[in-house]
């Protein structure tokens, strides 16, 4: 490849924002999470700017005290449907659970996702942390940690195969003879495994991109495993540029030995930029940020990574508590780091809780200083682009519209699509039926063997 | 009521259209079933005629010999969410099925559906008629028919639980305070029963319209009882006027013996209206129509009320063959009158297959004639409305663009929306949340308590 190395980008979009107080930013439209014209501006936002891809997060439990962001929303693969109608090029990825779906289930509607969108589908392939999802699908226990990267191996394999059911050019439809499809191109999957039990075939075509791009965003051990075994492209969190650097060496590394092309594995960091025109605007608008974060609420938010852990319960300026094993069956990766920090750094429960939820000061600047920083990051080993967590009211607008045309001018982004596939605009290569490939290694044996009867 | 009572229609949009030859017709769009661009053109056909909905219908279950129709489609809640953005006023039905999905998720992508079309959702319950599907959902049985409606049963009442986890006015979103929602408007479900136990509550709030709408379509005494108890509008195939009208008798008497209003369950048997200007090309399209059924496709599609039965196995011209008791668990109303109807009349199996693919000679001639014969429908007690089973390639286009202009005529039909929710198009009371209806009339039973202390 002579292309220069370009910057990979997506867009976060949700409403009401992660953990924190944004909606109640003077401006900010506090419906905004089922609201579809906002899901439609933003989608347009990030598609003008050439973005890759548009994100939906997701989590399947609430109770009365999650946060606004998790209360009222969207399902991700209906909103990326609708999206899917009034966009044209950007991707769109749908994080979805392998803990409470069927196979057959996720990859029909992904399927359909992707031929809707004309090849534009990812799964963000999410294993669910909270253990109360249980008790809304009808399960006695929330899978322990370690099942569930097991059970997301076998779901996923499961899904693949189905997505391999009709080889790309099974549909003849000859109206000169009713044959509709070839039947030598359509395959039975019969997967028989520990978790599912899936026959197939699947009842929908090979899209254009041959089968949606997977992302992940398992931090533990476990998860970067599975993430460097069968993801495309990573959605990580990482506090500082050493901490991204040691995560995307490693994972890097993992796909290597995976027998991958390192290449082929994106590494994200989800980043939440601040981007004013000027200093003051840059301070004035990181600090009202700053401001709408309540202790009561970032005290919330941090209960998020261990099951919704109730901190409410502890004193505010005492030394964070000793939590135990808490956290490690719920987002492993996430929770460990929190606590090592904590007691790396003696901090108290007030300092994790705001630290945590408080905008950072990274990625906060005038165009030119954010761009120098994504640049820094994507030239020093510590990411192939980044995923833009944008914050309330106008955080994607303003990143679209003042640092993009600064990346833009360095050759960094593009400044247009060139593929129409979400597999094109990562460069990557379409998979081959795994089928196809079964008749085209026997089709080349053939030859061999025709080949090796010519004397040498 | 003072209104004219007029017609409910609505559109099944669907692709290569159902168990026979139709994509062969030369004017035929062969990948219609996953062209979005066709749903998109259909959908919007249907809306500028005014028709209260669009159908998809849907299965689970394919193999080799599966007609076109099944074998490659797109996913019902995705492309509804797809032609949900691209549609302004029709209402969007989705047919899901209760034998292999659990309610949160069904709650959750239809209210998410709902929310994206701004009150126009449907969902048609269905229970799943082919055993084979079992084994694409890591079952070890299919349901039999009768647990298959208990498990409806349950499963619709707790999706309708779910929608009702949030009071329609319990999003407060107060800036002032930071009171995101009023908690006492937040309920969870608890359901715990014979198949699902949920919790809840439901992360997405009340529509506009309440509650998305409910259809149905089992004809058999269990699927009839379902029907009458839970929906809004029935989905029925009707050989005659005659049957039709019995139908139509018993379904409203049965919904009055639920309680229920008669005018709140629709009537809508599904027709495939064959439109010519004068009786020659009416005749030429019936007889192109005719054609395309070919007998191989005939037995194909007569399987499928049968558990998809191989009857290419048994003589084209003896008797219909004894089935004994197959079909029973699977389209039982369906494959029962079938049954009947070929033991009453001596019919061959070529004479059933053929009756039962090749289109009909009812709602077949010139618009006037068409328009005759739903009106004499209409008004005769045999439906409150019809579900148009387009024939390719060009069959709802007629339909819309000749027959529907008589109906508005003659008042029939309306000439604009007046309401934007599919519940609006129908005539249907908003629903009350349940919890709010607990609230309001404890706030009657204590202004009752304080009136009677005042002296008679
Ligand atoms: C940046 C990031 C974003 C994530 N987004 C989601 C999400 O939207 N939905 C979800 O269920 N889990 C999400 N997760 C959780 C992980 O996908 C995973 O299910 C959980 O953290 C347990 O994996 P781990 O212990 O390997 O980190 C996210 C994790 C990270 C680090
Ligand atoms: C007109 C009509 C349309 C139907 N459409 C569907 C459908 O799209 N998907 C499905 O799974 N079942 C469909 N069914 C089947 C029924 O919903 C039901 O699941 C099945 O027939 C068993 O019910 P019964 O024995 O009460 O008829 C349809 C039935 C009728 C009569």
């Amino acid at each position: 490849m002579s292309k220069p190395r370009q910057l990979k980008f997506g867009a976060m979009v949700h409403g009401v924002g992660h953990g924190w107080g944004e909606w109640r930013h003077p401006d900010a439209q506090a419906d905004a999470s089922t609201n579809f014209d906002w899901y439609k501006g933003q989608a347009r936002l990030a598609e003008a700017a050439k973005f890759d891809f548009v994100f939906i997060a997701d989590s399947l439990h609430i109770h009365e005290k999650s946060s606004p962001h998790y209360l009222n929303r969207f399902e991700p693969l209906t909103i990326l449907s609708a999206l899917a109608a009034t966009t044209s090029k950007i991707g769109l990825v749908a994080t979805v659970t392998v803990s409470y779906t069927e196979p057959f289930q996720v990859a029909r509607q992904i399927s359909s996702l992707d031929h809707i969108s004309g090849g534009r589908a990812g799964w963000n392939v999410v294993t669910s942390w909270l253990s109360g999802t249980a008790e809304n699908f009808s399960k006695s226990e929330h899978p322990p940690h370690a099942v569930r990267y097991r059970i997301a191996r076998e779901h996923v394999s499961a899904v693949k195969g189905l997505w391999d059911s009709w080889e790309d050019d099974a549909f003849t439809h000859n109206k000169q003879t009713g044959e509709f499809f070839d039947r030598s191109k359509l395959h039975a999957l019969n997967h028989a495994g520990d978790f599912f039990q899936v026959k197939g075939p699947l009842n929908i075509a090979r899209s254009r991109q041959g089968q949606p791009v997977l992302f992940q965003a398992g931090t533990s051990e476990d998860g970067r495993n599975f993430a460097a075994e069968y993801s495309d492209a990573i959605f990580v969190h990482a506090e500082s540029l050493e901490e991204a650097q040691a995560y995307y060496a490693d994972l890097k590394r993992r796909a290597v030995g995976f027998g991958r092309n390192p290449d082929d594995l994106s590494i994200l960091p989800g980043i939440r930029p601040i981007v004013g025109r000027n200093a003051d605007e840059v301070e004035q608008r990181y600090q009202q940020a700053v401001q709408l974060v309540s202790i009561e609420d970032a005290i919330g938010a941090l209960g998020r990574p261990f099951n919704d852990h109730d901190f409410s319960q502890y004193p505010l300026d005492a030394p964070f508590p000793d939590l135990g094993d808490l956290g490690a069956n719920s987002q492993k990766g996430g929770s460990d780091r929190i606590k090592q920090q904590a007691r790396e750094q003696n901090l108290t429960l007030r300092q994790v809780a705001l630290d945590f939820s408080r905008p950072r000061r990274e990625f906060v600047g005038t165009p030119e200083q954010v761009a120098d920083q994504i640049q820094h990051w994507f030239e020093h080993g510590a990411s192939d682009g980044f995923i833009i967590n944008s914050l309330l009211p106008d955080g994607l607008k303003s990143f679209t519209e003042l640092v993009i045309p600064v990346l833009q001018q360095r050759g960094l982004q593009r400044t247009d699509y060139s593929g129409s596939t979400l597999r094109e605009h990562f460069g990557l290569a379409f998979p081959v039926n795994r089928h196809t490939a079964v008749r085209l290694s026997a089709a080349t044996k053939v030859t061999d063997a025709e080949q090796s009867k010519v004397p040498a």
